[in-house]
């Protein structure tokens, strides 16, 4: 059983707009052991998506049509829809009772143009939207002897989210084949995409049915397993054991088996183990912090940073010896050592982060070129320090810096 | 004249990747007057990529495949479009040659399944790619009675770009009608989407050859203009005097005319002005101090900043009085403002930040609810002081609250 995605909009034919809900919408369907073999995006014109229907009619069990159900001129997606398949619209009365309610209850006046809202295609059901005017509607016909099964889903992601997942979802699992698809999310820090393959591969490669991609990302390698069965515990257990195989072969640099980021990873032993942490950052500034503080719950083992980005400040709030700097640079071992033990003494916590680098593009020197970091875990009795030499751009550096800090008390916390 | 793009990958067809090439390739074809109509994702299968090819020759003028140019089995697009344009392939010896010096040079030994990189479509320009070993193809022909223009891309970012820009743009060029597009991003902060397009409407109304599309994201309201002209020269000077009533309409929320960040923005005040800041964040932990020295060459004008979670931190950091944490606590307007005005004394800055809030989920008392951020901007004579009850989750708040700091330092300086 197969499916394709139909996003619908001119904004996302322009550059600066792009169709991401169907990210979403692939992994729900995969669950159900649907493949998804096509995805298009088309204009808010009539002729194009009354093509474009048709052609998804030709080759498509399941056809998604995303956005387009506004209530303006340019939304065209019920018309054409009806067009392609040669149905009717029907304005349905109960749909226009609610749309007078909606505005009703936030005191505006209704434009006259938003009535088409109520219009439902000929034997499809109304699904309502929690979140906006436009209904979304499901539709199972036949089209030149096919079986077909349709969705009108609204754009906005908060609307066509909650309506998929609680209404649509539930309807597909009732024509899905008797097969399921498990998925699984292994990540790993700090290690080259071939040197984690050559690892990989020697396991993954003797399950044969189960399919595993790698991806990766800055100072992050994933692992992508699909595994099926005929029921979604069966698929589950086979994924499970792989797992388990790759979790043994890729220690101590697998951080994640569940898709977890590093920083969720990071409070999730921080929280357990109740410990707290601090962190001195120079060329990351705050990104260490920023990424330890965006996890709910992290006031309770996060105490405070310093950002310091002079040498006053190094002394000050970290309390860097000024001569130590002189002697060996702001961008050297000895400070980063000095940062991490100050931070941690300053703000009476267990743990404490320091990292100084270049993150470019200036402020390189002939021994100290750019992407040069230091990063140091100092936890009152020995403190650990990590050279690294990045490649790339500002961003990648600070980045990849931010990531090999996290690694170190995650590989701390989790021994 | 349109085009269509054809991203070719079965991994665009799963939850994890996306093309996002096609909005760099809409841009360049876009200040060449050309729209896109139609963009497709279509998996590395045969029949279904041959299909999706015919579709594409008989709707659009120019059609961009990316990506199935590897040596491996399912890179597919050199025959894929062959077969659907009823031409052959020929393999090209000089291409045959370049591959085996490029492995050559790498001391590698070039497995036989690479030669098919050498297999070029009949009549068509060889564009050599000098970061991997597809080159691109260029082909103008006919179909069906219809003129066509096509290219065989790669799909890495770091290939496709460079053979686009220097290869492929000149030879569009030629092609394209005679009218030119020019395009502007101007950036309007914390104020409404339907706020702002009241007061943009009315001067852009004005102006009926200019496109105007307001997009809003968190904090921030864009809009994007594009306008035609015989030569690019003329459309420049058509969206350039909307782009001046604009900014007078807009004023003082506008911040940006050339699409630059907030932040950008903000570094080039402080560069310029020679005014040096510092920072201290409670809930949003180390964003606003991230995001300014995210901007290359901000060392020259950022001293240092602090994340102060703890109470004991925001007097020991940023000067708190703890007693007046105690009568109106963390989260108020005069501890803002204390951490503004300390940290900006202890930096040694010229302004200093500061910006306390609940950022949720956790944390909200019946008076302070999640989303209540205070934010104070403090320059030695008076702190400006602004409170804010964003809504979102606690991702959404930061960010917003980051914006907000942000933007009060641009006011500050551009006045």
């Amino acid at each position: 059983m197969n499916a394709e995605i139909i996003a619908i909009g001119s904004e996302l034919l322009t550059p600066f707009r792009q169709d991401t809900n169907s990210l979403f919408l692939t992994d729900k369907l995969n669950t159900l052991g649907i493949e998804v073999e096509f995805k298009d995006v088309v204009g808010d014109n009539r002729e194009h998506l009354v093509n474009v229907a048709r052609i998804a009619f030709g080759r498509a069990d399941i056809i998604i049509f995303m956005g387009g159900l506004g209530p303006t001129e340019d939304d065209l997606t019920r018309e054409c829809v009806a067009e392609a398949l040669g149905i009717g619209l029907k304005r349905n009365s109960g749909l226009v009772g609610d749309l007078y309610k909606w505005f009703a209850a936030r005191r505006y006046k209704m434009p006259e143009s938003n009535l088409k809202q109520a219009d439902v295609l000929d034997g499809a059901e109304i699904l309502p939207n929690a979140n906006g005017t436009a209904p979304a509607q499901w539709l199972e016909t036949e089209w030149a002897g096919r079986k077909l099964t349709l969705m009108l889903l609204p754009g906005p992601p908060r609307e066509i989210k909650p309506i998929f997942e609680e209404q649509c979802l539930a309807r597909l699992r009732q024509l899905a084949p008797a097969e399921q698809i498990a998925t699984r999310v292994l990540k790993v820090a700090m290690m080259g995409e071939s040197q984690c393959d050559e690892i990989a591969s020697k396991v993954y490669k003797k399950y044969r049915d189960i399919q595993t991609t790698i991806l990766a990302g800055a100072g992050e390698v994933q692992l992508h397993l699909r595994g099926r069965g005929k029921t979604l515990d069966a698929a589950k257990a086979k994924v499970d054991k792989l797992v388990d195989e790759l979790e043994d072969a890729l220690e101590p640099h697998l951080f994640s088996t569940a898709g977890e980021s590093l920083e969720q990873i990071v409070g999730y032993y921080l929280d357990m183990r109740g410990v707290s942490i601090a962190t001195a950052e120079s060329c990351t500034g705050g990104l260490v912090a920023e990424r330890i503080t965006s996890v709910a719950g992290s006031s309770r083992y996060f105490l405070g940073g310093a950002i310091v980005y002079s040498n006053d400040l190094k002394a000050d709030f970290a309390e860097v010896p000024p001569l130590l700097v002189q002697e060996h640079g702001a961008v050297s071992r000895e400070v980063a050592v000095a940062m991490a033990e100050g931070i941690r003494k300053r703000c009476k916590s267990q743990l404490g982060v320091g990292v100084t680098g270049i993150a470019g593009p200036g402020g390189a020197t002939p021994d100290k070129p750019v992407g040069l970091v230091f990063h140091a875990l100092a936890d009152g009795k020995k403190t650990e320090v990590v050279q690294r030499n990045f490649p790339g751009d500002r961003e990648r550096v600070r980045w990849y810096a931010s990531q090999q800090a996290l690694d170190m008390v995650r590989r701390k916390l989790s021994s």
